[in-house]
């Protein structure tokens, strides 16, 4: 299983989840969401097959990569938004806004 | 001490020396020949810090990184070339090639 350690912040107006995936191209990875509360990312991760290359040492790890997070009560499954840039995904779920306050005016009457 | 998996591939004419460095960019990535026989590629991950931002969690490793790796015999330390794509940087170096068999040939006569 390739390693995605990843980070969880919170914003004021959302939550971010960042992952750590180096030479991951952007088509290749997937973000699902399950049952309205679960974040899925899931991929896989392959060594380049090139003619003539013998490998003298091999750390980095390869292969399929499922990472779930359960999204908090207030996230908004509605906006969702993925980006990858320099081996690094980010996915951006924004908090559902609590209601508008509900004020009404009395007006004061001169007695 | 940040992770930075790598693996080492030989090919025919060269070896690539292939690491993971998720988030780092180009400009921030040190690589160097150290006594014409250790190539040491280092430099720094830094946590994006941004105001109003809470980690919920951190699992992403930051700090200071420094990989050493010695070179075989027949690299070719004047042919180094560097480049960084996706979060993986790729260190190319080039083997030393054999000298040309002299050929000479001997002029069969007649008798």
């Amino acid at each position: 299983m390739a390693a995605t350690p990843a980070d969880v912040v919170e914003y004021p107006v959302s939550y971010v989840f960042v992952v750590d995936m180096p030479r991951i191209r952007a088509s290749e990875i997937k973000v699902q969401i399950e049952n309205d509360n679960v974040l899925v990312v899931s991929g896989e991760r392959k060594r380049e097959k090139e003619e003539g290359a013998k490998y003298l040492s091999m750390e980095r790890r390869t292969g399929k990569f499922l990472r779930r997070f359960a999204l908090p009560e207030n996230a908004n499954v509605e906006t969702v938004t993925a980006a990858c840039q320099d081996g690094v995904l980010r996915v951006a779920v924004e908090k559902v806004r609590p209601p508008e306050p509900k004020t009404k005016t009395i007006k004061v009457k001169a007695r």
